[in-house]
């Protein structure tokens, strides 16, 4: 059986919001074996709903309305699947109760618009709302002939999350035939992406029957495997055998099998090696050391950095010896050494990692052009350096940096 | 007349990727006069293809498909197209020339499945594509009576937007009615977009042609202004007179007046004022430095800062007295404030920032939870201090911390 999704809501036609209720509710229908074959988004205007919702039918087995269900005139969901599946729409008493109870033991008065959030279309099953006033609802059976499940959600993402979690999975599991779908993904850092592809895809091609995704970003790759079989071992054994084929191929490039961010997998290694770490940054600006700091307990190896813009500061903060600046320039292997370095011994850290470079999209010269940097890995064996010269904007660029420095603390520690 | 945009690709029905194209593309009908009333995704299906172009004929006068030009046997929008209008498609040999042109511009030979990006709809003018391989097309005719323009652009974002400014936007221009329509954007800093509502819902709703979008985020809240006149003058003078108003009751919170970000606003007033800042963060992790140097020029007047996770580095790097910390906490009012000035110090800076808080989810305590934050500014003048408690999660508070950091430079300086 196969899905559609109409997100409802005028604000969703405006250049400043995008749906992404329906990125939640495709993995979660995919879980289940069941493929979105059409998205659509809908103002809150009953013509359109309605053509939406009769479209749908047509196509699709399963179809999943969002938003819509709020207490305004604008809120016509209930209303147009009511005339799209030509079936009444009645005040459930009992829902409605609800409703002003929940009001009610906030200490507010329910307002009469609010009650048209207990209309309910005959036949369907009410999905209680933890989380807000519009419950959703739940309509399965034959429309011309053919099976259909119609679903109607909140708009607002945490009301709906926890609706499908609670309400819709299990009954979908139940109306669906079981589905065995294994996945598996693999991250890689700092490989080109038509260069990963031009490596794996003769490994993932053998396999027709596993679905693979290449996602790029600035220098993180994600693979994802995904397999459909007659059993779960079946496809897990798929997805293992091409994700093992491709992680074989592409060496230690892959930081992750699990779906771990690089900032945690350094993070895990830090600790397996009770190892700690600083940073001193020049033209990433704290990004490396805010991208450290964005997992929960990163206290335990991270001491700390210095964002060291001006050379007084390089001097003052990493100890970069002043000299030296002025010899080499501030963007130079020489001072990446020097920060990586001076922070390490100022810190006290096992490793000291120093970035130093041009952001852009000022201050580039013929000799260091926009996007070149440095990087600087200081430990008790010696201090690496690794210049590259990185593509796109100042906030691509600073990206690519961090994102580096990650990868030479990995690949130090694995 | 009203405009829909179908996106077209199967990766688009995939839990990872979102149509972004179409938020730009209706920014840019917008600002025509032309409303975006409906927006689909669809798979790379020739009937799922084919009944998407024909409900969107039968609903809208513009239609712009994206996506489904490439030349794989999975792109098929010149075919879906020319079914659903029932006109034939040419391979057209300019068209084809200029493609193996460009292949051979790079001392690459054509492979031959590239032939059916030539394939243009009968009565097409072909839009040049100065950034890809796949041209656009331009339909304009009356379709059942009723005119109608039908565009395909090409899927990849930088194609796309180029295409649509060279070949489509003054095309579209020369069809429609002349719009008048003028915007105005204003932005606020920590205040919450309920109170900012209920404080300014009684202004923009006395004027029923301004239409209002409220957007929030972790601190900051823009209110969209747009006007549609007989005239430009008109337009201009009404989206004015309620932002005047709006401004006027929201006095200082508001930090922007057309658009820009609050870190922009802070560089403008560092730069005006002659003024330099530094920064110590503990919480925040490196986030206000990194929001502060997304600028490009910031380092006029940022000079750097350190991000001082353990107590040690507190001492080493911003001067706090080790005695202060061990009596009121790493997370106290004395420790923001000696952050501040320590920094300011050590980096002889106009002004110094210093953060320390419980960014959660863990370290939390009865007395100092999750979500407390201190914000201190240290200048000339003396310290101020500002005691936070911010809701939401590790990322949230992070941000919400940073945000009201740069806001207090603002106030400051302004």
């Amino acid at each position: 059986m196969n899905a559609e999704i109409i997100a409802v809501g005028s604000e969703l036609l405006t250049p400043f919001r995008t749906d992404t209720n329906s990125l939640y509710l495709t993995d979660q229908l995919n879980q289940l074996g069941v493929e979105v074959v059409f998205k659509s988004v809908v103002g809150d205007d009953l013509k359109h709903l309605v053509a939406a919702a009769q479209h749908a039918l047509f196509r699709s087995g399963i179809i999943i309305l969002t938003g819509g269900l709020g207490p305004t005139e604008d809120d016509l969901t209930r209303e147009a699947v009511a005339e799209a599946l030509g079936i009444p729409l009645h005040r459930e008493a009992e829902v409605l109760a609800a409703i002003e109870h929940r009001f009610a033991s906030r200490g507010w008065k329910m307002s009469p618009n609010n009650a048209k959030q207990a209309d309910i279309l005959e036949g369907a099953t009410v999905l209680p709302n933890a989380n807000g006033t519009a419950p959703g609802q739940w309509l399965s059976g034959k429309v011309e002939g053919r099976e259909h499940i119609v679903i109607l959600l909140p708009g607002p993402p945490h009301e709906l999350k926890a609706l499908f979690e609670s309400e819709c999975r299990e009954r979908l599991r139940a109306k669906l035939p079981p589905a065995y779908i294994a996945t598996r993904v693999l991250k890689v850092a700092m490989l080109g992406e038509s260069h990963v592809d031009a490596r794996v895809a003769p490994i993932y091609k053998q396999y027709c029957d596993v679905q693979t995704t290449i996602l790029a970003g600035a220098g993180e790759i994600e693979l994802h495997f995904k397999s459909r079989r007659a059993t779960m071992d079946a496809a897990q054994a798929c997805v293992d055998e091409v994700a093992d084929a491709v992680e074989d191929e592409l060496g230690d490039a892959v930081y992750s099998r699990d779906g771990q961010s690089l900032e945690q997998i350094v993070g895990y290694w830090l600790q397996m090696r009770g190892a700690t770490v600083a940073v001193a940054e020049s033209c990433t600006g704290g990004l490396l050391a805010e991208r450290i700091t964005s997992i929960s307990g990163s206290s335990r190896y991270f001491v700390g950095g210095a964002v060291v813009y001006s050379n007084a500061l390089k001097s003052e903060l990493a100890g970069v010896p002043a000299d030296m600046i002025a010899r080499h320039g501030a963007v130079s292997r020489e001072v990446a050494a020097a920060l990586a370095e001076g922070i390490r011994y100022r810190c006290e850290a096992t490793l000291g990692l120093g970035i130093t470079g041009v952001a852009g999209p000022t201050g580039g010269t013929a000799t260091k052009p926009v996007g070149l940097v440095y990087h600087g890995l200081a430990s008790d064996s010696g201090t690496e350096v690794i210049e590259r010269n990185f593509p796109g904007d100042r906030k691509r660029i600073r990206r690519f940096a961090s994102t580096l420095a990650l990868d030479m603390v990995r690949k130090k520690l694995m």
